[in-house]
């Protein structure tokens, strides 16, 4: 599953450092840098040289909105990394929508892993991005569907703060100036919003600069 | 969650006798049969006056194929219901997305629980139609939602036979007369597939004539 940016970039770089054989699937709902992302999806995909891609529209997201990333009305907001309330960008229950959808393909193309880039401590507080729902949806992917089929979820990430990410993901040589961050806008990262704040605090904490405006 | 058939056409009668206030959704997603569905769901829809409704397209379900409803090359095969393997007509993990999706929408409208018309013993021997599979779907919602946010999986057929659900649905007064169960054509049920050969067996072992003929 690949967003196109930071962790599920060095998600892919821990795939392919596992030994696997890597397929690419993306994710369009009509997000606000719905181009922007698709772009790094591909950008990433040419770095690994990655033949199996997808790119699938989960456009009933936008028609259930009640997000701020899929409904216009509801406005992207400035970052509040300490609130401890689920946040507006919340689109509910998405990752289990790209979930299911990214196993129907696994299952077609007899894939026998997924990796997801889901970050649980330092992540915006979105419940689906815990190892809980991960562990629970697997046995999900278990019951629902073929006897001979065998998939597990792969989340490198998990306990990794953005630091360690971006850490990580150098040293593996992933390319983090090919990645895309920001909710808000497609041609420059907005810098406030979530997502480019957890970007930036990341590379700060890091001691790097980051490498998207250096490229 | 209506498709339009039989099954989740008493399923909806007994959302009503247990007291709920019922919302519809329906998915298209480029099935053979995709417009009498509708149809059949609008017509359901209007003879138990839901004023809430939300039709959703499951498009990436086409995109991704491995079964005869969604991939044109891969043809409907006539019924073998004695057959113990998964049928071509298996989508791939496709109750995971229906259900995935209509979480999202139960939590922004929401909703305390979603009625599904899964049959087990009965079934075309898809896997992900079994309770387990339910059950275990249940800890994913459960897991990756709001803390607030409270849904349950109700499946009032999952234990009956289609002859069963014939006689309880005519008893509750369910409109099966506007239900739609062939997978193949739109004009007249072809009376071929697995799902018309379990419809038609379901009436004749109730010794009821399908009203879906006579109205």
């Amino acid at each position: 599953m690949v967003s196109g940016g930071m962790d599920s970039c060095v998600s892919a770089a821990f795939a392919i450092a596992h030994g696997y054989h890597i397929a690419f699937l993306h994710v369009n709902y009509r997000q606000l840098t719905e181009k922007r992302e698709l772009q790094a999806f591909h950008a990433i995909g040419d770095y690994y040289d990655v033949k199996e891609r997808i790119v699938i529209d989960l456009i009933h997201l936008a028609t259930i909105g009640g997000s701020c990333l899929t409904d216009k009305s509801i406005k992207v907001p400035n970052a509040k990394l300490d609130n401890i309330d689920i946040p507006v960008s919340y689109v509910p229950f998405r990752n289990a929508n790209i979930l299911a959808a990214t196993v129907s393909w696994a299952e077609v193309i007899n894939a026998n892993a997924i990796y997801v880039g889901a970050v649980e401590e330092d992540s915006s507080g979105y419940p689906d991005c815990r190892r809980t729902f991960f562990d629970a949806f697997e046995k999900v992917i278990s019951d629902g569907t073929k006897p001979e089929t065998a998939i597990s979820i792969v989340t490198p990430l998990i306990n990794l703060s953005k630091r360690e990410i971006i850490k990580v993901g150098l040293k593996m040589k992933a390319p983090l100036h090919l990645s895309w961050s920001c909710y808000k806008q497609e041609d420059i990262p907005c810098g406030k919003c979530d997502s480019c704040a957890l970007r930036s605090r990341g590379f700060r904490r890091a001691g790097i600069r980051d490498p998207l405006y250096h490229c």
